[in-house]
């Protein structure tokens, strides 16, 4: 499988122009009837009634996000890891240097970053999208060249984008969930790299959620004590700044980042095409509120893979009404979090379909009455 | 890879006297050397320091146990289901009849149970052992026929096997886990059947950690309040039978289980051999308090894999300072939440071993100073 192979950056962005609209007027519910599907196989499997827990809302889900039960398998998915800079790194939110983001990229097309590793491991394909990094790019296959804009103006002295550009970059995200989807992927992970991307995640998570800075804001990939209470006092400020009428969109563009926006976009255009959206870490929160915002039916779509060390994270999630399936204090981002939680959605899927029934397997099915 | 087809079951149990003795006097610490390189190693890579959370935990644990960093990989896993009767079904502690127990074992040689499933999904080997099964089993291939006797006795009214018993199923389980090792698995987990187990699990966990009954005893695959209340006080009086001077082995007899017995001895035999162990739920645990009981060495072979939904499950894990993977609300057994988790172990193997250096990827290593 190469998924990458049928994404062309050619007419990325201009090309992909309303692809956000198209999608959300796309979006519908899931299908009623393989849920119901679902539940009345799950019943029938060789287990005590309800002990695989949680893996049965899950594989539930999955069947009523394809319309079919059980879900398709193997699930081929892919990691879309949208990459940006942030002007706010100026108000020293950050000890990395936003050069980082452009290397990092590198490391990404080179399949050195623990995206790249744990991707391999579950059998994800990696696509990395310059959708506004502001540094020098490696040349090199692999990368999808989307830039709306070299990284972000600094939130803390004015709208982070316009509008139009965080339009543009939701177009972006919901054009390639959509050519992925038509390719074959039939889960796309989120990732995300962006030097400073923890500040506008945080200002977007205390806007959309109502939540205090202090309460959503974290050390990120780690941070003192002092660059802590600077970035919550950004986060604060910027976020006190919005007019109380600000739409979805005008808060995006005001304290977001481009790689949340195609974030964003990318949610509405998997949920559009019925494919499930998992989501990583707290930039990935993130851009799910803002989704849920704008197109509220992609929220049935979204399965939470972890909950990430950074409290935006947690509080995102709960204000969506997700439990991220895994929780093992990871806070890098780039989609690692999503990669560990795919066998998870597999184990779901794979289960519903391959479980022996009691009347086959003769099996008494005892209590049951 | 087939590691099934390297265990005779021609010579169990008498063949394996002594295994479990031998392993015992085998088991070592872990490398110090290797972990000491794990984490210098984790240092240098491409990602902010600890931003991996518990995967570097567990990649420095599976390098102390190989005593090779990185550990190797991939992980050829199998995961041992042993299978036993127990008396005390007698005293209504389980609406499930004790036929169950063999007819799931024909499910498992079938490859249609949920372990089964998972098993395959994850790339590890199903091996079932009868070590104590009442009722007729299937024929059929797959089966390691190693009975100790044909489920236990009624521990309500007297102990549930002899010490001589017990002893017999530690070794079988000890010689498979060796067995296996050197056949090339390199990682173990544990899997279990027996309709009723749960309640030798509680007393056991009672017995071992000293929390009340009623705390550690919960509704297995589902029973109502009424047996519930019944299994509890089963539980009570088992364990305040219990002489004050009893050895771990004299307690495991009078209130085990000959699966729990076997899987004790598997734990300390894999330890023995430098392997991880890969717990599942509530039999795994009370088996893992016993081995800890007999071989504390033992405990840093251990990898919790899943917090299973039964309470002493959670509380035996907290006895032995681990901290499960995964936490998804099952409590079904047979290794299904340790195939859940085997995925993580390989994630973090593989981090270690395949990431980029700050160095060899040329990125920036920023603040760390």
């Amino acid at each position: 499988m190469s998924l990458l192979a049928t994404v062309s950056s050619a007419d990325l962005p201009e090309g992909a122009q309303g692809a956000f609209e198209e999608a959300r007027a796309r979006l519908g519910p899931l299908d009623q009837a393989a849920l119901a599907a679902a539940w009345s196989r799950q019943a029938s499997l060789t287990k005590p009634p309800g002990s695989l827990g949680r893996l049965e809302d899950l594989a539930a889900q999955l069947s009523g996000i394809a319309g079919t039960c059980p879900p398709p398998r193997p699930l081929p998915a892919v990691v879309g890891v949208f990459a940006g800079d942030h002007g706010v790194v100026a108000e020293g939110v950050t000890p990395w240097p936003s050069e980082v983001t452009a290397q990092m990229v590198g490391n990404f097309l080179h399949g050195g970053a623990a995206v790249n590793v744990l991707a391999r491991r579950v059998g994800a394909e990696v696509l990395v999208v310059d959708v506004g990094v502001a540094g020098a790019l490696p040349a090199g296959a692999g990368l999808v060249r989307a830039k709306v804009r070299p990284g972000t103006a600094n939130l803390a002295e004015g709208p982070a984008m316009t509008v139009e550009e965080a339009t543009a970059a939701l177009d972006v995200g919901a054009a390639l969930a959509s050519r992925l989807a038509e390719a074959g992927a039939a889960c796309l992970l989120t990732g995300d790299m962006g030097i400073g991307n923890t500040t506008p995640s945080a200002c977007l998570v205390a806007a959309l959620t109502g939540l205090p800075a202090e309460r959503v804001t974290g050390r990120g990939t780690g941070v003192d004590d002092e660059r802590l209470a600077r970035k919550q006092a950004v986060v604060a400020e910027a976020v006190r700044r919005l007019p109380a009428d600000a739409s979805a969109l005008e808060v995006l563009a005001s304290v977001g980042g481009l790689e949340i926006a195609a974030l964003a976009g990318y949610v509405v255009g998997a949920a559009a095409a019925r494919r499930p959206v998992l989501l990583d870490g707290v930039i990935a929160v993130a851009a799910a509120l803002v989704a849920v915002a704008l197109a509220p039916a992609c929220r049935d779509y979204l399965v939470a893979g972890h909950r990430s060390v950074e409290p935006g994270a947690g509080a995102g999630l709960e204000h969506l009404g997700l439990t991220p399936l895994i929780d093992l204090d990871l806070r890098l981002g780039e989609g690692s979090g999503a990669c560990l939680a795919l066998p998870v959605l597999d184990a779901a899927a794979s289960l519903l379909a391959e479980m022996a029934t009691f009347e086959g397997a003769g099996v008494a099915q005892g209590p049951l009455a």
